[in-house]
């Protein structure tokens, strides 16, 4: 069979899609009482720490060793973040100690949400997963981390990495 | 920040790794008796079932109405497989009735498994998505059918498709 040039817009379609079933998938165990909310957002976490931990040694293969934290920082925001969600963070920002702030002002996975304020609680579901691609990434980078998000204006959104001593 | 090149050879694999990492959170409710093996291929074949339903949304937009079945799963073994798996099916069978078999001589689900024979028992579970993501695709354009898969030597796998009247 001949071969088909693909769309680069709808090449991670797939992986879009995947993701919003299983985070629907875990609300569905959530109404009918299987585990609670934090439960559920514990798992969708868990699950992208290990995504993280994964992509971040195939995607920095071919990279030179980072000599700073920054550098691995900026690593996430740039390559890692292209490769996730096919395009890099919009802004980093640093209290050059131990927290970096990332911008993405049109997050991937919540552009298929509507944007108005009905459903920004069911944001952190649909972030989860992404706070453990981050922590699993920088924990396999040798940063042991936090990172938290928050929605803002949909879908932009920040996330908060803060670095553990 | 400057926009980043990516390999197209790992531009899936986001989707390879979510996916395995579903499977193996699946795998773990079943050791710890949460459910049996043939709950946890149903619960992987309905999460591809509806994510296969949105992903031929995206696809198929830009195509043509299909005029005959035949055409419907040709577009699914070129357009779709190549969006899902970045390569086409490599072979499609049909005995002009009611029955089409996909052949793809290096499935990507499998490519990272070990291709010995100890680990074969185990392929049903990581092909059970990729059925439920064509009976989806299929489903939605109208096609009701019954999809099962077989890993021959691996990673080669075939799909069979049963289109119910």
């Amino acid at each position: 069979m001949s071969t088909v040039t693909i769309n680069p817009d709808v090449s991670q379609c797939v992986f879009e899609f995947l993701h919003a079933e299983v985070v629907d998938y875990f609300l569905e165990q959530q109404s009918s009482d299987k585990c609670s909310q934090p439960e559920v957002i514990e798992k969708l976490e868990r699950l992208g720490h290990r995504v993280g931990e994964s992509l971040v040694e195939r995607t920095s293969r071919d990279s030179p060793r980072f000599r700073t934290e920054l550098d691995a920082v900026v690593f996430i925001c740039k390559h890692f973040w292209s490769l996730a969600f096919n395009k890099p963070i919009d802004n980093l920002k640093t209290n050059h100690q131990d927290t970096y702030v990332l911008h993405d002002y049109n997050f991937r996975l919540l552009t298929h949400m509507s944007h108005s304020e009905q459903y920004k609680d069911k944001a952190p579901l649909y972030l989860a997963f992404s706070c453990g691609l981050v922590s699993g990434a920088l924990t396999n980078l040798g940063i042991r981390c936090q990172v938290s998000a928050e929605a803002l204006q949909m879908p932009a959104c920040i996330f908060q990495v803060k670095v553990l001593s």
